[in-house]
């Protein structure tokens, strides 16, 4: 099989930032595309799930900040603990279905600059006006984005994203279909790339990442 | 550094389970001893984090078996989906701090029994009776296993180890600690790998677990 991975985000996701960073270049490693798909994870899909978002969650908020932490350094990018409440991602993924219907590649390159505009530079992505000018910075000019931005058809077709991202499993970002085969989690590009590479995950012993340091058994 | 490596289990997750069959000989493998802790994560963390537990989730729980499934076999080890309900592991986690005292590798491999009798049998392993008669099916005979059992010391011990293990921000199973460094998850034995290989997490290239499978890029 050869189609295109499935790729969820949402911008206030560190992990979703993150992943923005490498599936483009790991798929096409393997010869394949990414077709990016946006999800409300905060404000929605935890409430489908009855649970409280991750940062405010006793004992694995904390966890979970030091793990980005580590996938930043495993992956070679910044990462930037903001200080910022109330992000919401809203606009910018409205603003990401208007911009694919013009242009897909620049509709990718708008939610990997927002996503590092919030986890790297600690910008407040929030704002409409925010949003269109992060997509006038990539030269999305003159297409009535702020416009279309406050009417009912981005709202709508978003919402529907979200619904589709639920009835598909989605419940945290990134979120993966390859194949048929759901994965969540930047954490498993490995297996992503296992999987790309043989057409199936991987089996005993191929989890393995090093060779036995020396030592022996105690 | 050289210590043991920490491990928290807990017997009722499949995820802890799958942790009992490996983490012994990847220790080994790097010269390292494993120090078994006991958590009740079912009972008692998530109530302190204020979740549910997994597999009533809306859309994780599903998504959460199939994971299981697929680290099973990476793993190359059974794993079946008991249709047990109210399982808790209070009597198996305290008859673990008994044996402790006298045998520690028995204590080891009690665990990781009731862990497949749950987890591949299908065996509830909540009674004490059942507790015990486990223990003593691995030689541990005539030692006041149940009365020890009825008892309050080991009551104590095990809720004193618990809020222990919350203390050093234990929020799931199976959880380590490493040189200090706290690490979740049986699909991040390939990390806690490269960390006792390398004296370090993998960096930039580390994560890619193959080559490019050819097709180049679209």
């Amino acid at each position: 099989m050869s189609g295109p991975v499935e790729f969820w985000f949402d911008p206030v996701s560190p992990f979703s930032y993150l992943a923005t960073t490498q599936i483009e270049a790991l798929a096409a490693a393997h010869g394949r595309t990414v077709t990016w798909r946006p999800v409300l994870i905060g404000v929605t899909v935890l409430k489908v799930m009855g649970l409280k978002p991750i940062p405010q969650t006793p004992l694995k908020g904390d966890y979970s900040w030091l793990d980005a932490m580590r996938l930043a350094a495993m992956f070679g990018v910044p990462l930037v603990r903001h200080g910022l409440t109330g992000v919401n991602s809203v606009a910018a993924c409205r603003a990401f279905l208007w911009l694919r219907d013009r242009d897909e590649a620049m509709a990718k390159a708008f939610v990997r600059r927002v996503s590092a505009r919030l986890w790297v530079d600690g910008v407040d992505i929030t704002p409409v006006r925010t949003v269109v000018a992060e997509a006038e910075a990539l030269g999305a000019v003159g297409g009535g984005l702020a416009e279309a931005l406050a009417g009912p058809e981005l709202k709508q077709r978003l919402a529907e994203a979200v619904d589709q991202a639920i009835a598909r499993g989605v419940f945290g970002v990134p979120f993966f279909n390859v194949d048929g085969e759901p994965l969540w989690g930047c954490d498993r590009l490995w297996m992503l790339d296992h999987r790309l590479a043989h057409g199936r995950w991987p089996g005993p012993g191929e989890w393995r990442h090093t060779e036995p340091s020396g030592g022996g058994a105690p």
